[in-house]
Formats: structure tokens, C-alpha cells, sequence
């Protein structure tokens, strides 16, 4: 035997892409190891679009299964909020299928800072507390459109728009959420623009938004250590 | 002038298809009145696939906002169950976005009964109570999926399967879902295959169950009056 | 060295979704052998959304090519019908292109019984014979879409619908139809619901149909043996 | 009043795209009016992207069908083949579903020539006689894929490469093909290439063929009487 | 007549989504007037997800063409840079096809600042002088994927991503882009977050980027006059 | 153990489809060795619908770079024209995303001949000297959309349809192209219809292009040397 193979999946292999699965369900496959190619000196995982399926007659209903929504999630930190989600990383089943759920707590004064979900809308209703809530919209506009909710209340948010959800009372709040992508991403304003790594040229941002370095300093002088 | 023309839109007017929309939002127009055209004695609507776009300028945040969903559907009918749907037709800012959300009331013992959404997968968490949830897997192995739910519990219904939530205790059960789709649609089994308008043949239905005419009589004596 | 990795690739193995190839044809390589992870003591195939492409050389006429479909198939079942699909699976060179063909016949009074196809939308025309055939509209109209159809006729199934075809005369028919994917997949009513491993549980079959618990027993009493 | 509006909706009128329908179907609304637009002095007809839809509370069973498939065509033409096809044009409930269905008739050595439909895959099977078909794969192999079929034999002849059907033989041959787009679309290499209106400059078609340009002329001496 | 209606569409009229045309090109009908809707006192234009197409008998070679991407752009602006998009508003032939080109000019230390576009990927080349460009990934790495590129460099910016380009010389620089979206949108973090209409509630602000609202204030002072 | 699989991959190895990624990039997998599956005397690539992704920790800036678009291509070839696309196969960044570039040069009288892109539409730009190009429509009109461009003109080449670029001047030509797919394909009528391998039946040729079958001999003596 001159060449052995070892082929251990990562739990982030993707096969499968979002729209029109070809079987009703394609569960992601996190029990296999992770996936190696081990060939002469070289070793790498294989890496696609999407996750593999378990085999059918394999998943059962636990693929399709997740436990403690109903519990709070940590808000003791930088920000106060925090996002727990069921995407398909939790519940493997959700795998192509173009959508997930998510719980957000929010301590008093807790913030889900501006972000964006470059592949979902969000639904969001409130089941405790008040939120303010807004979203921007694009250029040459940039309206920002808010609206304080409390429980019972639902709000949508555009994929692709920048948007916050701000806890001002002095309780905590919790809301649900749907997301239309089983896996959504999400890109926060402050980490991708003040936080990078490397950061970002400081003449760029500070012509960008049109302060002195000195400023960008300020709001920027050392790594984050926690965050959304 | 020969001809007069009048366009009224119906609120139930469609134009834009599921993916990709081509700007952020395209709010569906509720306000505008019923788009009928005249011409000489024919009258008809214009109906197409999708809703038509609210003017982006007069676009605002009770476009995305839906109030209401903390407080118990009416589970007084036939099955003991109720949905309340947060879809494109409650909220209008969710044409094109591909999701939706909705609340399921259950008295006790109450069914949502064997149904399909062929445009949504749905991810369920209960709130309150506890459900005996299920769907059947296609041809030829039919497998049913099932589980007990409890508050806090999530469980995903792939798009396409027949699926049931049944309330099995003596207390009211609420939970909360997200559809992958603005307007997901439904067909109940129960309702297509027996209490369709016109009836199907009982020559077919009776070779289809493998049963004598009688029970299929026995099954479907008269019209519906309520359901989901 | 620890650990050994053995790949064979399973027939069923699928790695390409509907839409948007990236190439002309992606044929289906029924040819390797099965896909098996040997990590340690376990092994396990890789499934994933589609199947893997076979080598654009190696590509021939036959990957393209099904023979028979003037054969008539076997309706001695049950239903007296059977249906011989040229998809996926018989004809590799459909892999990613969204198109299949299949030929049904009827023996005198067999049914295509009440079903659906989530993934694709059916075009039928008669070859031989008569067939009564409909499809259901969804909640709440529930209309009955029925024709009688003669050679030459021609039928469009909705994607999603639950249609059926029954042949009334007491002579053979033969229908050849297109549907809208290279794996259709195929939910039939009374299989999911009253036949699935294991049963859907009594009390929730009886409160959908309205009926007693005997009469769900009646229909359901054994395994099915045959069928569509 | 100053300005009145007469809308009415070409037979050719589109509205919806193909994938993702919002609604079970979306029927071509072929009864409507003409759509025109008479603003002052200008009129002109509404034109977008797939047909608008009929009421669905109008439709019914004769918008999913057609009538006489198992009707010769009339090859008494040029080539000697003639396609009937049962689009979205013929068959309006085939608005949005992504599929169609076509007979196509050979007299002896007739041909239906080298073309290409960007918009759908081919699977042809032969109810009778015998047929040479081929497609030739993309640049830099160019292979020709090719294979003799009779009857119940099927071929695939994939989404965008250029294909041809060519009877042999002695006597009619006929053939029913399904194709993956409710409106396929098709462009003949000859018509595109030597009869477009106005004609491809003859240096442009020379250098291509790398021929004298009266070989051009030879070949496109006059504008073409009838064709596929 | 009770009832006068009057359409005249918006140039901004949209019908069309992105994927899969139903014809080969859908020119957009810039030529058309205002579509408004007037039923007795009200007066509406008609909004959709897409352009409505020109007749494609009068579609000419004008429609698919533009004049001028060899000019430069005005770059005397706050950034010193300009953006010449080549979209669908510029070339109506682009409708439904999916991809566009700009010209990006920059006078020295010119900056095109950090922004998304959520429906296109750009690939750009350099045309003259040196760019700084870079894009930073999603969390929770963020990492900053940059580069310095000179004349015939190509640099990608994937769809959804935070991105920029400056040009750190004292020389002008030149770029031309290819976008996959005939209407790309664009979403400039700091017009969003900083300067949108009303401005975001500062507490939310102050607490996202964990400084003081003085130095909020001090970002966003007034109102901004141009930008991209 | 009786197996020994070896997986090396295939740089043409392809696994993700075109729309919607599941991750912000997924750069195509170049650094990879063949994947090749040995299994007893076996052995076979994994061939799949699109290419693997890089692990995105060991991405780098060069993954979505390519150098030298402002060096001239070699047209000193049959037609006198010569293609550089900057696509996935160069710029491995470009996978899944939906667009690539290409350069086009042509010597005096240089044609880039009559050709389709089944998955992308181009949009060109001349940067230098001027060019002839059209395109035509489908059938039945054949339309010849046809103009004459010079430095900083852009013209659109719809999806599907045949079309051209001609240099009629006695000075180079170069333009600049966005393509709308990450691997366009390309399909010249004269290679498919005259140089095929093997060849079409003259029969065929002879009765498409209505001339004896000595013009098609003519016209297709011997096997392509060179071409695009």
C-alpha cells in the first residue's frame, strides 16, 4: 500500500445548496469525523457549498429536534444581548431547507448592535419586554425605519439592510425570530469596520467617515474580546 | 372615446416571484384599490404571480409591523386548533422575502390535522403545553417521524411532507413557527381528498383506501363548515 | 498508521441541486462503486444534494439513452397500474437538468390513486384508451379539477396538487407524461397516511377524519404489500 | 378629462418568472383583451416577464388541457418535419410550472435541423419509425453525441446544446418530447446564422466558415418560405 | 362613467425578477410615461419587482447599448471619487440579465468607501494608477482579505461583503467593474449608520461603538451634501 | 484490509451550483491534488456540479486576484482574435459567485465568430479601436441587432442568443467583458455544426443548409487546427 487516505468531515462541509433540494430533506451529517484527505505529506478537509446528507434511512427524529428555547441566553456581556440559534449547525435537519429560528435576550439597556444577514430576512415577535427596532435603507436614501415594540408585536427586517434591535427599559426583553436561510451569517458593523483583522488602513476610515485618525483611534484602540 | 378603461387592483394582485428580488423590499400595495379593466362590457382583474410594489417613498414602518400575536387564536371549532398567519396578507413589507411566521393555538385535544405546505419547510418551537408532533417521509418507505414536544422544543417540518401537531393533554398548548415563505399555502388531506368541490368519484377514492363505497360515504356525508 | 479510509460511492449518491448547472450535462455516475467512510470501527456512505458527475470524456450515447418505454408495464397489483419513470435513475444524463419522462398503464379500472409530486408539475397525454383524471386546489376552495381524457389528450398536473388518473373503461389505457424534475419524488395520500412505519397514532387519524377509531382500523387493518 | 387610458393585454402579455411560483398555478390569462396604454397621442402594449393570471376563481378543467396530440403534423414542408407544440401558448395553465409537451413528425428523410433551446432540456422518446439524433457538446471537444433510436427508445438532449432529429428512413416517423420550460424558446442554427433580418455581414460569415464569399451566397441566395 | 383611470408608468417601474427570463432579453420600456393609477380622487403609480418589457418588436440595437465609459467620472467630491454605473437604468437591454459594468474614477487619495452591494459580487480590473482594495469577512473572524493593485490587476469583491478601494497615490486611477446584477443596490456603511434619515437613536450608537455620544456627535454633525 | 482508497481531486473537480451560497465565498479548491478514488483495480475522479471550497481559514487575498488584463492576448491565429477570461479556473475566488471578466483582442480584421454563452450574458466595452458586433434573435423573427462600436461604447450580448464582434478596421481592437457566470461556456457555431468529433452526417448538413453535399465538404475539408 503506497498512498492511505483518511477522510474525516469537518463539521462545516457544505455540499447542498439553498434552493430546490432534490430529496424532501437532506439532513447535515455532524455525527462523521471530520473529513481528511491525507495523500503522500498533504492533509485537508473537503470543503463545499452546503453540508453532506446522513443517509436517509439513518435520520431519525432527533435530526429534526432542538431543546431550550425557553431558556434565557447570557446577556452578562460587552453589549448585553445575546443570540441563541437554531440554524443548521444545531438542528441538522434544517439542512437546504431556507430557514431557522432564533431566541435574543436582552439584558436592560442590552443591544443587538447594527448588523446585517446578507442571506436572510428576518421576523422578529417580542415575547417579553420592549424593543426599539429599525432598519436603513440603501442609497441615495437612507431612511431609517423604527418602531418600539412590545409583546406580541412583529417586525420584519429586509435581507441585506443594516438593522438594531435596542432594549431601553430597565427589564429584560426576548424576542423570536425567523430567518429565511438555515444558515444566515451575519456581519456587524463595529467588528467588520472598526474591529478587522488586520484593521483597516486608518486613512481609509477616517476619510470615510471624515474625522481626524485620532478618532478612529479612539473608537478603535484594542481588539474586541467579546461580541455579537 | 370608445372605450373607458378602470383598473382596481385586487388586494390579492401578485407580480413578483420568490427569489431574488431586485431591491430590498417590495412592499406589497394593500392600499390601492381593486385593479379591475373595463373594456366595453367585460370586467376583469389582473392577477399575476406575486403582489405589486408599494412606492418605496411611501413605505414606512407599519408596513413591516404586525400587532397582536401574544393573544390565544379561537380554538372553538371542529378540530380544536388555530392558526394565526403573519404572512404577506397581515404584512405587507414580507412580499418577496420568502418567510413568514405564525402562532398555533391548541385546546386540549385539540389536531392540526395531516396538511402539506408545498412552499415552506416549518421550524416550530412550543411556548406553552406539550404536542405530539409527526411527518411521513415519501414513497415507498413512509416513514413517520415523530416526537413529544415541550415548551422550549423545537422541531422542523421539511417542505412538501405531510405533517400533524396534536395537543394529547388536558391543558391549552401554544407555539410559535417560521415558514419559508410569504405565503406558504396549505392543503389538508382530509379536506382535498374527501370534502373536495366537487366531490372526487367514490369509485376512486373507495379503490384508493381499499374500501367499500360505504366507508367512504361514512367518511364524507356532508360540507365542511369550519376547519383550518 | 491508525486509521484506514475506505470510499466507495453509493449508487444513490448525490451532489448537485436543480437549478443553474455549470456545466451542459452533469451525468449521473451510476458506474462507481460505493462512497464508504471506514474512520476506525464505523462506515458510513456520503449522500449529498444531487449526484456526482461522471467524467465529461468517459460520457457516451447510452448515458443519454432509455430503451423500452413501448413495453407495457406490469398492472397486475393491487390498483391495477403501474409506472415505468425513465428519471434519474434509469437514465444518468438527466442528472441537474429538471426533466423526466414516464409511461403509465392502466389495466381495466386500475387507478393512479390520489398523490402528489412536490417537486414537480406533470404534462400527461393519452396514448390509449380513457382515463378520468383530477387534481384538488388548496385550502380553503378545494376545487376539483376533472376531465375525461381521450388518445391524443392532453393534462397539466399542478406541482404540489394532489392528483390522481383511473381508468373507467374496461380496456387498457397508456399515458406518457413529462414532469418537471429528474427526481420527482411521489407522496401518495392514503400510503402516508393510513400505511406509514410506524402508524400515525389512532386518536389523530380519527379527530382528522371525524370518524370513530373502528373505521380507521377498518381502512388501515394490515401492511400494504404492494402499491405505487 | 384630458387623457384616457385604454389598457388592452397582448395574448403574448408575461408576467411571471419561472421558478418559485407564489401560487399551485397561474394560468395564462389568454381570454383578456388586449392590453394597451393610450396616454395622448401614444399607445402601446404592457410586455413583461411570463403571463399574467387568470382569476383562479375562473378557472377550470379546459385551461390544463389540449386536445390532439395524436394528430399528424403537416411535414409537406422544406425540411419534411413539423413540431406541434403544447406550450403556454396552447395549454395556458402551463403559465410558471417549467414544462411542456411536444409531438414532432418526420416524413421520410425528414429533419428537424441543428438547433438549440436555451431555456430547456429535451427527453424524447419514438412512438414510431426510426430516427438519427445527435447533440454536440461545447467548445474545445465539440464531440457529437449520437445514437439511432426506434421505437420506445428515449434520448436527452441537454439545455442549450446544439441538437438535430433526422429520419433515415423510408417511412413517417413520429416522436412525443418533453421539455423542461413552459415556453422553450428555440434558435436554428441556419435561420440564425445565414437568414437573419438584415443578413450577418458576409466578411463576418467568410472568415467564420473560412470560405469565399460566394459559398456564403450559395448557401443564402434568398429568404427562407416556410421552416421550423 | 364614473370612474377615469389613468396609467402612465414610472420609469422605475419593476415586473421582472432576476433568475431564469422567460425570452431571451426583456428590454426595459424606459420610453414608456409615468403607469398612474387614477380611480376617482386617487392617483398611484404601479410598482413591481422588475421592469416591464419594451414590445420586442421594437426593441433596437440602442437598447443595449451605452456611450462614454471612456469619459472620466467627477471626481471634485468629499471622497474624490465617482461611480459611472452601466445598469439598467442606463441600458434598458439589461432587464432580467443578471450582471452590469461601472467605471470607477478616483482622483488622488481618492476613496470609494466601505459598502455592500447584498445583490451583486464585483470583479474589477485596473484601467491606470494604483488602487488599495480589500473586503472583510463575515463574523465571527472578520478578517480584512486586502491587496495593492496596479494597471491589468483583478480583484473580486464578493456579494455581501463590507468593501473598499482607495487610491493612495498622487496620480488619478481608473477601474472598470463587472457587477452580477443588472441592479446591483448599495449600501455605504458610514451614509447608514451615520447619516441616515431620521439619524439613529445615539444611545444605540454610542453604546455599538462603546464611546461616548459626544463622539457620535462629532462623526455626525450635519446633514451630508454629496457622497457616493 | 482488501481496499485502499485514494482520493485525489481533480482541479476541474466541481460541487457547488451557481445560485445562492451558503457562505460569503467558497474559493475553488485549485491547491488540491487530484482526487482519485482506487478501489481494487479502479480508479476514478470525483466529478461534481460546481468546485470545492478552500478552507476559508487558509484563504488569502491571492485566491481572488489575477494579473495582467493590460497585456495583449496572441491573436495571431486562424480568426485573428483571442479570448482572456479572467474566470473560476484563474481566480479561484470567483466560484459560486456568478460573473467573470474577460479581455478580447483582435488583430486588423480579427473576428471573434458568430458563438453563444448558454450561462451568461456579456456586456463588453471597447477600450480601443472599433468593432462590428451584433446578435441575433430566435426564431421566427431572426432579428440582426447590430452596431458599430468604438472607444467607451458598451453593448449587451443576451444569454442563449448567437452573437459576434468584428474588427473591420486595419488597427487592433480590445475590449473589456463582464460575463454573468463564474464558467460561461462557449459554443462557435462553425466548430459545432462543421468540425464536430466525430463529424454530423452530411445528409444532415446537406438538408439544414438546403445545398449539395459537396458545399458541406467544402466548407468542412479537415479538422480545426486552432480556433476560439
Amino acid at each position: 500500500m503506497l498512498i492511505v487516505v483518511l477522510l474525516a468531515m469537518a463539521s462545516s462541509v457544505v455540499l447542498a445548496s439553498d434552493p430546490s433540494p432534490l430529496q424532501y430533506f437532506c439532513v447535515a451529517d455532524k455525527a462523521s469525523p471530520e473529513l481528511i484527505i491525507l495523500t503522500g505529506y498533504f492533509m485537508f478537509p473537503l470543503l463545499v457549498n452546503g453540508f453532506v446528507c446522513k443517509n436517509p434511512m439513518d435520520v431519525n427524529a432527533e435530526d429534526f429536534f432542538f431543546s431550550g428555547l425557553n431558556m434565557p441566553g447570557n446577556t452578562n456581556k460587552r453589549l448585553g444581548s445575546n443570540v441563541t440559534a437554531v440554524d443548521v449547525k444545531k438542528t441538522a435537519g434544517l439542512n437546504t431547507l431556507g430557514i431557522s429560528l432564533a431566541r435574543i435576550d436582552f439584558a436592560p439597556y442590552g443591544l443587538n448592535p447594527p448588523h446585517t444577514h446578507p442571506r436572510a430576512t428576518v421576523v422578529l415577535t417580542v415575547i417579553e419586554g420592549s424593543l426599539l427596532v429599525g432598519f436603513v435603507t440603501s442609497n441615495p436614501q437612507n431612511r431609517l425605519i423604527f418602531k418600539v415594540l412590545n409583546a406580541g408585536d412583529v417586525f420584519v427586517f429586509p435581507e441585506g439592510l443594516i438593522h438594531f434591535q435596542f432594549n431601553r427599559g430597565h427589564k429584560n426583553a426576548v424576542a423570536i425570530a425567523g430567518l429565511s436561510s438555515q444558515k444566515p451569517g451575519v456581519i456587524t458593523v463595529t467588528n467588520a469596520v472598526f474591529e478587522s483583522n488586520p484593521k483597516i488602513d486608518e486613512s481609509v476610515l477616517a476619510k470615510a467617515f471624515q474625522v481626524d485618525k485620532k478618532v478612529i483611534d479612539y473608537i478603535s484602540p484594542e481588539p474586541v474580546m467579546d461580541g455579537q
